[in-house]
Order: C-alpha cells, then sequence, then structure tokens
C-alpha cells in the first residue's frame, strides 16, 4: 500500500485524484474512480448547476466513498455552482484557471477540502496563504488546458514554495510516472489522459479509440496566441486551427474555430471537427480497462519501483 | 554511490551527462565535470573545427577521465567536425537535431560512444538501429532547442521504445529531479542549466545572474514559428520575439531578428539585445558553485530520496 498525506486528508484508500475534464468527468467515471479507492471528480464545466447536482446525486447513490468537483474559475455559472458545493458538502473541491479565495471560507465551513490546481509556484503561494488545503501542481504535457511549466520542473519548485502537500499532475499514467512523482516532493498523483481509457468513462469510441492509438509524438498545443493554450490529439480541426494561428485571421474568427469542438469529440466522435482532448501520455495509455484496473496498476507498479528505488545506490 | 550501466559504458563515476550547450560548453566546463567524476561534454556549435580541437587537447591536458563533444547535425562544417572526433577519438559523441547515422559506422570504429539527444521514440528506434550506444531522451523544459513532449512523459515512452540505455535530459537540477528520472527508467541524467552556475562555465556576469535570480516561470518558448523553438528566459529579445511571430513580420525579418543574439547574451551580457537559453528548472538554481559541488550535491540527494523510498510504502 501507498499511503500518503493527501490519503488522511481526504479519506482514500490510493492517493489519486481523477482530473476534472470538461463534458467528460461525469458520475459515472467519478463513481468508478471513489468505489476502487481514488479520488473521483465530476467536471462543473459540462453543464448547468441542475446537471453538476444530478451528478453528484448519482455518484453519493452509487458509493459512500469520497469524492469531488472540478470548478473552472472562468466558467459563467462558478457563483451558483459554489453555492450547490457546499450545500452538498463534497468532500473536495478542485479548481482550475485561476485564485477559487473569494469561495474558500464558504467552502471550509462546509467541511470541503479545497485543492486548486496550480501552474506556478506564484499561484500555489496565494492560494496557500487563502487557506487551500493542498495544491495539484499540473504540468503542461497534461491534456486539456495547460500552463507552459512541465511537471519534472513545476513539481520541485512548487514543494519548496508551499507547506501544504502538493499532488503532482501531467504525464503520470502508469507505476513509473507515480513513482517519479513522490520522488518530486509531492504526496499524491492526479491522473486524466489514462481514464479517458476507462471502461466507465462515457466519451464516443471515436475519441476513446483515438487515444488507445496514440503515440508520444501524437498531441499537440493550439491556443497561445489567444492565451489560452489547448493540448489536444493532432486532428483535421487541431492543425487546421494551428496554422490559423499564424494567419491574419482575426482573433474573433479563430475564437469561434473552437466553438462546440469539444462536444464534437466527446458526444459525436467527429473526426474532422472534434477537438480531442488528451496529453503526451496517451501513447502508454493502449487497452480499455475498468478505472478499478487502471488505479491497481498505477500503484502496483510503482510500489515495485519504490521498494526496488535502493537497488540504484551501491 | 550511485553506479549504473551508463557509468559502465562510458567510464564515468556518476552517470551524469554535462549539456552540450552552444556557445557555453568550452574545455573550462567539461574538465571541470569530467574531473569531478561526470562526463564533461564540449560543444561543436560554437566555432571553427580548430576551436574544437583547441578544446579537446586543452580536456586533455587537464585529465585522463573520459569526455564527450556534441555536434549539432544541422550545422555548416558537420562532415570535417566528424572526422576530427574520429582521428581525436574522443570517449562520447553526442548529437542533436537530427539522425547522425552516416557518421556512426566511422565514430565506432575510432571506438566512440555514440549517443544522440531524442526528442521522441521515433528517433530513439531510428538511432537505435543505426548502432547507437545509448540516447538522451530530453524533454522541452530544457533551455535552448527544444522538443515538445516533456521529460516525465517521454522517458517511459523512449525506454519502452528501445533496448539500449536511455538517459534523462530536462527539468533535472538536484536530487529530486535525478531520483525521478531513475524512477521513469533512465540510467543516467543529463545536466545543463545547473551547470550555467558553475563557477568554470565562462558565460557573461550578467548571464549567470539572470539564471540564479530566475524564478520557475521565468522562460519562453520562442520560434516555433518557423519550426526551430527555443527556450530562454525572458528578456527583451525574447518578449519582441515572441509578439513578432504573431505579426505579418515576413519568416526571412523574423529569421535575422535572432541572429548574433547568443554571442550577446553569452560573451557581452547584453540584457536587451541577448538570448539568454535556459531552462525551466532555473528557479532551483540559486548559487554559484564549483561543478564539482553541484555534482556532488545532486547525487548525495538522489541518493538519500533512493534510499528512503521505500518509506512510501506501507
Amino acid at each position: 500500500m501507498i499511503y500518503t498525506s493527501v490519503c488522511e486528508m481526504v479519506g482514500i484508500k490510493y492517493p489519486i485524484f481523477q482530473g476534472g475534464m470538461a463534458h467528460i468527468s461525469d458520475a459515472s467515471l467519478a463513481a468508478a474512480v471513489s468505489i476502487a479507492g481514488g479520488l473521483g471528480i465530476i467536471t462543473a464545466a459540462s453543464g448547468d448547476t441542475a446537471w453538476v447536482e444530478e451528478q453528484i446525486d448519482a455518484v453519493r447513490a452509487a458509493t459512500d466513498n469520497p469524492f469531488g468537483v472540478n470548478v473552472m474559475l472562468m466558467g459563467k455559472n462558478v457563483d451558483e455552482i459554489a453555492e450547490l458545493l457546499a450545500r452538498k458538502k463534497v468532500s473536495v473541491v478542485t479548481t482550475g484557471a485561476g485564485n477559487p479565495e473569494k469561495y474558500i471560507p464558504m467552502w471550509k465551513e462546509a467541511g470541503i477540502k479545497v485543492i486548486p490546481v496550480v501552474p506556478s509556484s506564484a499561484l500555489a503561494k496565494l492560494v496557500a496563504r487563502s487557506g487551500a488545503d493542498a495544491v495539484i501542481a499540473e504540468g503542461g504535457e497534461s491534456g486539456g488546458h495547460v500552463g507552459d511549466m512541465t511537471t519534472m520542473a513545476l513539481v520541485p519548485q512548487v514543494c519548496d514554495a508551499v507547506d501544504i502537500p502538493v499532488i503532482a499532475a501531467g504525464g503520470i499514467a502508469d507505476g513509473r510516472g507515480a513513482a517519479a512523482a513522490f520522488m518530486l516532493g509531492a504526496q499524491g498523483i492526479q491522473v486524466g489522459t489514462a481514464f479517458l481509457a476507462a471502461k466507465e468513462c462515457n466519451i464516443s469510441e471515436v475519441y476513446k479509440k483515438k487515444v488507445l492509438n496514440a503515440g508520444d509524438t501524437a498531441t499537440i498545443v493550439t491556443g497561445r496566441r489567444l492565451g489560452h493554450p489547448v493540448r489536444s490529439l493532432k486532428s483535421p480541426f487541431s492543425r487546421a486551427y494551428a496554422k490559423a494561428e499564424y494567419s491574419d485571421i482575426s482573433d474573433e474568427d479563430l475564437e469561434n474555430m473552437g466553438v462546440g469542438t469539444l462536444r464534437a469529440a466527446v458526444k459525436d466522435g467527429d473526426e474532422k471537427h472534434g477537438c480531442f482532448l488528451a496529453g503526451q501520455i496517451s501513447g502508454l495509455v493502449n487497452s480499455e480497462r475498468p478505472a478499478a484496473e487502471i488505479i491497481k496498476d498505477i500503484f502496483d507498479g510503482a510500489e515495485k519501483i519504490l521498494n526496488g528505488a535502493n537497488k540504484w545506490v551501491k
């Protein structure tokens, strides 16, 4: 068993969070991860507040284990979502794209652990000062919205910057990545891409197959020109968008190019128009399996590697 | 002692290569690293063939320990350099920016170990098939010319792709990074940025201070538009170049913007016009020290972490 301060803080068996992936992380995936002893996370960036409430109730109906909700702070209905989460007293809230400072007192009063995703030690320090319980240091090798810093460079620098536990995210899909994260100083890991291949993950078959077939250089970052870089699998859409970024297209038209492309990938499996978010570690994700098996494999692998780590020292 | 197959192959005490940094890695730095028990590496991308020969002779005059030379395969005088290295029978040749296939038979006949830098498992497989002795899997968090893949995602995928030893590069400056690299499957590490702060590193005082003062988000990648991305410290030059990439400037004028900027950083310490290449791990590099001390600290740290790694397993 690999048991850390994050397990204790959140009440989970394995120190693993399932990433809150927009349009993807629903009750089905979150419940499967939480039942397996990790922390399942519902995305609040996919629909209206009523949808989020339904997902929370569905996870609760499936398991008494802790689970979390991820809030994109740049979303439209954030105030409403924030109140819902306090009312529902979910175990954990993770946040993305900003500083959740204004919601922290309300959430903490509801007994919620607040764990922001941070792309830099500066934001890590800020949220720690605002009362965050831990931070997720996410490297830009991850899928979806990305920062520039990578996991290898970011995690130790965030660990030096704050006294709260650090969870490493980005580029982790097996025991090697998990073991490396612990060496860097992390007390847990967050995994997104590997869960795209979970049996309980409700994405289109086309999307799932694209992840399973991806090699190491299958991803591309688009959106840098408008300041919102996103990593996805190379596709007709992402290649066209990447090319357009250096053209004389207006910012508005560029923005419009992206509209509806996540939905087209997740729901419709539209190879041509879809934006298939995924991380660089897609190349290590090669079979569809139950979430429980994905988690067990990661930690069995990590345990073996960590137990043998002193073999390097002669 | 951390002793791996790379130590044995190359005849070094510590499994660490000092990166061959263009315009920077001269006999002074390479000799210091090799004397300390790592593999010092001279850059062949800084000057003409005569300069490289002088540097080789200078390292030989300083130590009998093995050292290497790094060849940028896109350089002008590559054939001439390749022949020089065979004639001088250096211990190791590392290569960048391509496949060194055509030189491998000549180098191997001279008893040289050939260790290409690779940004993908596809190139790793190609060079392994061509007879490379090992590969350096370099993540894009490193300074200088960068690929898109990060160390965390690249190293395990390259380890799965080839049977020869893998050396991890990018984002490593202390024992944590080294220990993480071993967990990912690497048999050694290559370090660049941390050696910019070595006492024996002949860069301008301005450059050295910029590295010592850098925080985690101090770097920026420029050059993507022309297909040659480069990571450097944020500076008036790099910010202006990054802005120009999305403007209507011609490719030719954009290319010209970069001319002479490395020299301006390394030799002149020109804050305004210099391009100060450095990696994301600059934030962990906080003091100027002898190369020997940098190496000892990395491995003392890694040894401690690796010896204690099984503490994670309950």
